[in-house]
């Protein structure tokens, strides 16, 4: 977000729980927890707008900031984000198809689960992400024994959607009610964490229709910045998993493939700056880099590849950076897409 | 070039002659002349590979740092290129066609010029950017004024070429011999400031015939980088003009509109990574803003442009940020980059 806010003449102020965080490489970064209300009130004493990358980060502490400077995204928004009740309640208020579920608070409400179908998807409410805080439930001795598992925390039990394939759709809103689209994404995960994404995923209708959706959530909350949705797509039609009210690991392909970025939008966005454009350049594949880093030239040596490093330290299965493919032919796309990711040993 | 770098996981060390120079926005700055022998060692003993983005940088000293580590470009043609009689000389080594000379190192000399034919152009043999140390001569009068006007350096007096429109060429060599290029990219001055560029100029036989050139230029000297020459096109073809041993102004518009920037090109060339690919998103234009910034949201209001700011303080003339327009239609980029234009009062 910061390369992308540099040329536009911003400086950026950062506040991470490392004195490595990728901030701190391109810019001034106090070293805090992010709840922490002494570090967040400085930060906001010396900028005029506070954004974030992760939704995880204390509601609490957004509105303290909020009293001092603008925040964006909409904490309110955020907080609906970080409970999947309310998430999916929100969904459900605006008719956003979602799969069927209920609450559990506790091993009583385990027996009412069946009424959505098996198999049964048992998702913690909270501080869940890359698959985290999730079990598959097969039988109600699974829904148990899965709930013990996940700690006994304030859960939602979900039907499970057969979908065909996995979209996410990421809008933008900037001031005087300007937003925009990306093109619908194809993602690929795996143990619960996004792999690759490739894009455009063409089709009109379901384009339409998933616009519209992220229209109404943005227009309800006067949302300012980038908002993901996660969709099941089904054989009849598309189904909302979750939403992040941020930058999204499925948009980083638009650092290249398309005409501005989803981290210069953002920027634009929350600086009430005009959105822009967000065509696509033919077509985009990117390739998450899990836990270890490849040898970079690997990547560089197929035409058209770019790597983004985060300067993370490793670590298992985490996000360490990526690689993008932009070619203006989907076949060609695919063939080298298939190259890179044999090149990588993935 | 550090804004390309980051992604690639290069972490960048800055010298400059002010701590608010460009570079010391994202990452640590030595402040220091920038023939500081001194400044330039203790730089050399933190990093790889050393480069720099102005080519007036002192040959001493980076013989000297070259001494500890690589020093991409060459300085052997950074050298050339700092003096515009060898720069002339090495053009015509190499049968690239150049507009006729004298040198002149006395008054004396003047008197030798008219055999190059009128208008003379008159130039300092160091030091000359942006149009300073010129000076255009009608009679033998004007050489001797001018000359006095330059404070009598060494120069040369050149024919002054007739030229249909200016046009540059960027090409990029990398390790094992690779290297590419840009598209031919039309250019406006204006009292020897760069004013606004658009790309691509498309002739199939002029651009041959300049890649021909520049890889004649970069393979002569092992050269590592980026290499910008700028051309006159007259009715007889390419007549080199000068040469920029780095990154330039004329490919400001590669960021958005290239598969890959010369920026980025640049780093992956001096650390030895493959080249990336140089084709251009449809078409191009970039339009320089000098001397102070017009506000940000005037440009961006207008579809598909794009705004880079350097963080320079305000001075008459100076180079303080560019816009780039990128459109897949030629006439409907140079509609909006008039309008680009009128928005900005240029």
């Amino acid at each position: 977000m910061a390369l992308a806010a540099y040329p536009l003449g911003i400086e950026c102020r950062f506040v991470d729980t490392q004195v490595d965080s990728p901030g701190g490489q391109v810019g001034p970064i106090r070293v805090a927890p992010l709840d922490d209300i002494g570090a967040l009130r400085l930060l906001a004493a010396e900028v005029d707008v506070v954004t974030f990358d992760i939704e995880n980060v204390s509601i609490a502490a957004l509105r303290e900031v909020e009293s001092i400077v603008p925040v964006h995204p909409s904490p309110d928004l955020v907080a609906a984000a970080q409970d999947r009740l309310s998430e999916k309640q929100l969904f459900q208020s605006l008719a956003i198809p979602t799969a069927a579920f209920v609450p559990v608070e506790s091993e009583a409400d385990l027996a009412e689960c069946d009424s959505v179908g098996w198999p049964i998807v048992l998702k913690a409410r909270r501080l869940g992400y890359d698959g985290r805080g999730q079990r598959i439930c097969h039988s109600a001795d699974d829904l148990v024994s899965g709930w013990i598992e996940l700690g006994r925390v304030p859960a939602i039990a979900e039907a499970w959607v057969p979908y065909e394939r996995e979209l996410s759709l990421i809008g933008v809103r900037g001031a005087n009610n300007e937003s925009a689209y990306y093109c619908l994404t194809e993602n690929v995960h795996s143990d619960g964490i996004l792999r690759s994404s490739i894009a455009p995923f063409n089709s009109q209708s379901l384009q339409r229709q998933g616009e519209e959706w992220l229209d109404q959530l943005m227009r309800k909350y006067d949302y300012r910045g980038v908002l993901t949705v996660e969709f099941f797509a089904t054989a009849s039609g598309l189904i909302a998993n979750e939403m992040a009210p941020r930058v999204h690991n499925s948009g980083h392909w638009t650092i290249e493939g398309a005409a501005t970025s989803q981290f210069e939008n953002h920027i634009r966005a929350i600086l009430g700056l005009p959105i822009g454009n967000t065509k696509a350049h033919g077509h985009a594949a990117m390739l998450n880099l899990l836990g270890e880093l490849p040898a970079r030239g690997l990547a560089l040596s197929i035409d058209g590849v770019h790597w983004h490093e985060y300067g993370k330290s490793p670590r298992p299965a985490r996000k360490l950076g990526h690689c993008t493919l932009v070619d203006n032919d989907r076949a060609e796309l695919e063939r080298r897409f298939a190259a890179l990711k044999t090149a990588l040993g993935q």
